[in-house]
């Protein structure tokens, strides 16, 4: 980027630019670590203090933002709606790495059924099997491993390492990161007259809607029979673990290391944790919110809610939960007395 | 599948076959999710209400059920002794596709050292150190790294981008799943003079007996000195970890996400949840049942046991503090007032 | 090694040895598992009963130590320093096997603007893209993709399947596991204007210092803006979700599977256990010691103490309370009547 205040104002359509117009600005940076050439944004009002001390050269910020204290005269005050959407904008425009461009790298094996549109990337040292088909604009990095029959819609990125086992559907514009590994058989074992484990053959498969990501090392495993399914618009972090026959409905996000287990059915638009567990055969309903580290070990029917503890309960209830342990347990001598008083 | 239920009756030693046994049936499907073309099964009671609404073409049960309402004449009721396991050996038979046949694809690493018999599968970018031993009739599939001097015996499948470092074995009719990490390094340290923390240098292997399933990002670090090993019929799902010198007894079955620290044992016929940490040098009896998150800090000593919570107890004796947290948090204000007395 | 115990002894050193100092010496193994042909050591006390058993032909102890009971008249008893030190570092020496030599395997992809100086190891079906700069004693196996313009330091050792995305930087005698992810895109949305996320583009890299370590299939994810860091001798075990811009001080060491959301800051030696979570925006203090499964839900600013807990509290104030739900089960029979008393 080589852009000065004046350019962005008139870029993402500000409303008033206060301060010098005319420097140079070289680099997006957040309001702690920005320098003198850097553009910067504010929309957390839990940073405001970071607002005085900034030294950016220049900050995208609210036009609706009434500063507590005079704003630092040395910055240029960008004013507008969306502060947040319009730096990120810049940021994509000016600053991210393009993707590579269509062609093949050397040592890529696809098979002579794969319909491979002249328009994709294919990295180095890919794996495309039988009959797999990618629509036009796909990325496929070196090393990922894409099995027989898989479909991949338009503008999906798989990023290196990362495995789509045979017959996953993958839909538009998602993003696959590294080492995710999609479509391995689930865990599934039957009682067998001699062996304590047989095995339960997998023959489903995994679906992912359009604008789907699934997080680095993330694992989600082919149904039973069936599917197991990504819906539209779901967000799954890094190190996560869907199990055979989940059902995960659209824009629900999980935070890393979550799991949810075999043949549950999570709601739409959910906001998820961290190091959450959800039980087999569960149903959760729409918008729940699960705090991080929860265990969810029965059906969510009421939507909107938020969840917390292992095993979870309504927030109010847990919280309030956590805070009467810690009064008994201050309490405890004193209950102690009173039980042994009793006694005497 | 091109199957008649009579056909299917035959073919499974049916008891009796109830219904149209003539149609054509094409596929495999779950009670709620088949079509009159779809044979599925019933073994779980508490799906019994799906038996009365399915639209299956024919549905294999259990000769000793008896149904609560009459069941539907449109579907073909098909009697065995054991229903899944029927069931699966049809899937198994008909629907589960053929793993590649012997040979090597393009791009295949094989040290001159390596045993590698031609009635095995070596997909694209496999990497086959020196002396690497493979039994025949072993699937090595595309990107998978077998290190210098492993070991791996007949029927065993290593799938895409797994990693066995060197001096691993591995028996027969193993699987390591997509992506699974076997004999990587043991995390151990010691106080160094001048360093906080010296490598211990990690000598020693991984041993996995036969019919052990490794799942899918699954890490089993090696021994430090001496062995980690996963004994005969152990089950791993995915994104567990399982640390240097731990030793798991036959036929034990983990959960996805759960983490087994250094040098600890698991007995035998255990049965392990999601997301469980077992911490270091323990010891779990064979039998043992541990609910899903449950943190077991103290050796478990008695065997056939069920175990939850963090720190894990004894099942009953947790679901009991489980249930006096909740009621106390309830009389929480009644016992504040009978503190609050007493003091007056 | 074929060595004897006079030998050993004056190898390390040895203040005295005790026993027949001629045998031939072969292998190194534990107390509980050596042989007559294998060196063993001694340093923790707990295992103080295993010294009188050993079948072990040495045996390397501390100088100050007192035995109980009278040592073994078969073993050759080697007095040192550090006995834990003196064993590991024959270890290294004899026995662990050497990495490989400088040279690059077929099938190595290295772009013609990456520097590789010829003593480096480059394994079969490495990719390492455009400006990559490698230092000289550098060990890229095979699999490991080098994303663009990442520096990788002398003596650092990348291992099969990691991937190190665009613009990292690692220092010097870093080890990286299999399969980590280094470098991802880190898990960011703001809400848009026609759809619930939209991503926010990761421009930021991650930083890793000298003497770090990162375990198998553990993930570091790179900054949105700016840099996550690891500094000086960061020890991660594996399957570790480390969020975007975070920063772990020098000399902290962290078990397998725990996670550190985005944005914290976590101080130098710290001591963090395994399946710990740490929410995001937090800060925890230098010398910070927290219990396995632990949830860190606030901020740690005094250094030096334990914690443990979901929300975590300081180990004494946890244990505490863990005790008194304890007892609290075991009495609430007597505080039911108590309360029924009362309201009678």
């Amino acid at each position: 980027m080589n852009l000065t205040p004046k350019a962005i104002a008139q870029e993402i359509g500000a409303e008033k630019l206060v301060g010098n117009g005319d420097i140079i600005l070289t680099g997006f940076a957040s309001l702690a670590e920005a320098g003198p050439q850097d553009l910067s944004f504010f929309s957390d009002s839990r940073y405001e203090n970071l607002l005085y001390a900034t030294r950016a050269g220049a900050v995208i910020l609210s036009k609706d933002f009434t500063p507590k204290k005079p704003l630092p005269s040395h910055v240029a005050w960008i004013y507008v709606g969306r502060p947040e959407q319009a730096f990120y904008s810049l940021v994509q425009r000016y600053k991210v790495p393009p993707l590579p461009g269509w062609g093949r790298e050397p040592y890529a094996v696809i098979h002579p059924t794969a319909v491979v549109p002249s328009a994709t990337y294919i990295g180095a040292f890919a794996y495309i099997a039988q009959n797999v088909r990618l629509a036009e604009r796909v990325w496929i990095y070196p090393f990922a491993y894409i099995g027989a029959d898989v479909e991949i819609g338009e503008g999906t990125i798989v990023y290196p390492h990362a495995v789509i086992m045979a017959g996953t559907k993958i839909g538009r514009n998602c993003i696959i990161h590294p080492g995710a590994v999609v479509g391995a058989d689930g865990f599934g074992f039957y009682k067998g007259e001699s062996r304590p484990y047989e095995r339960i053959p997998q023959i489903g498969h995994v679906v992912i809607e359009d604008d789907v990501e699934v997080g680095a090392n993330t694992c989600i495993d082919r149904a039973t029979l069936g599917q197991t399914r990504l819906e539209q618009g779901v967000k799954l972090d890094n190190l996560i673990q869907v199990g055979h026959n989940v059902r995960i409905g659209p824009h629900t996000a999980i935070a890393a290391q979550s799991g949810i287990a075999g043949s549950s059915t999570i709601g739409a638009f959910c906001r998820i944790g961290g190091q959450v567990g959800i039980a087999d055969h569960l149903y959760v309903a729409d918008r729940s919110s699960i705090t991080a580290q929860a265990g969810v070990s029965k059906s969510i029917s009421t939507p909107g809610k938020g969840w917390r503890g292992a095993p979870a309960q309504e927030v109010r209830q847990q919280l309030l939960m956590e805070a009467v342990m810690r009064k008994l347990t201050e309490l405890y001598p004193k209950i102690l007395e009173l039980l042994n008083e009793k006694k005497a």
